[in-house]
């Protein structure tokens, strides 16, 4: 197969991520968001916020990385941010998947995408903190738009939401002075239980 | 307000697209794609296939096209590219809607995505060119995985087909050569009408 041919199956294999539903739901809204609707968000508030890294980023980079980050779920499934038996432990399973999925590309091609989703995935760069904490920043709107949304509705909270949201920090200082701001008003105004 | 409660308050404004649906359908399915979705899909078609572009291309460019480039359907709504009442003369209007919306982000950030919007538009540069060529070849290959897809639902033939799909050839004519061989093939296995 030529090389073209192999990049159109990849394309067109990764339209299944259309149908990975995420836990939360979109802005105001009841309807849940799949992983190509979160990836292209997430992509915009890259653009759109990367003057706040706290250190220099390379945009480009942190766009591929939140754009193909949730493509292991096409065989892994979406892993609630809560979950505490699944509990976000499955890289292995989520390999398996990203090299299945991105081993249809050709190998050159392959190697840099499964080399960016592991580097999202250590968080150990400048590029994949700020990738990561814009990966807690979203549902965090999400949330708020919603009167609590999945904290009221998998019963999480103040606690679990700050130990989860506070890599936000690592990735960026300013958001994180944000985002903190938005949890505390959240308990204020109700939606979110400070038990 | 500070900068980055504009910048936020555009991040919850543009979950909105994530409802406006187009014409054509997902890969293997009956599902209208959103313009969220198809960003997606555009966006990681430009990081696969950049190396295809006729001329050299700035891909940090072409993605903030890509991603950005339905924007303007929260207010203006979708084409669909077979119409010939609206024939995507509206850019007025959602030049309008450029306008409202890139225009809740801080001035300098406001004025670059508007810029790079309508440079989209007008294609006349390497980027906007090979950004093109992408949303042209999507719904070229959920067409052909859908049995004909929109050509058949709207009852489209094989020269509008080329007549829309040759700009293609502008931004890469490498990509052109699979296209056109991909529409002479759906002709021949009889799903697309050679009128």
């Amino acid at each position: 197969m030529t090389e073209l041919l192999k990049q159109i199956q990849f394309i067109q294999e990764i339209d299944k991520i259309k149908y990975i539903f995420r836990k939360t739901k979109l802005i105001n809204s009841n309807r849940p968001e799949n992983d190509a609707e979160h990836s292209w968000h997430l992509a915009m508030m890259a653009i759109i916020l990367a003057e706040y890294a706290n250190e220099p980023i390379d945009v480009l980079k942190v766009l591929k990385m939140v754009l193909i980050h949730d493509i292991v779920e096409i065989d892994s499934g979406d892993v609630f941010m809560y979950d505490t038996v699944k509990s976000h432990d499955n890289f292995d399973e989520e390999l398996r998947a990203a090299k299945r999925i991105f081993g249809i590309l050709p190998q050159k091609q392959a190697e840099e995408l499964i080399s960016l989703w592991v580097e999202f995935e250590e968080m150990k760069t400048p590029e994949s903190k700020f990738a990561r904490a814009l990966d807690r920043l979203e549902p965090l709107l999400q949330n708020v738009s919603n009167n609590g949304g999945t904290w009221r509705e998998f019963n999480v909270g103040y606690q679990q939401v700050m130990e989860k949201k506070r890599l936000i920090q690592d990735g960026s200082e300013k958001i994180w002075a944000f985002a903190e701001n938005l949890i505390n008003e959240s308990v204020k105004k109700g939606i979110l239980k400070d038990k």
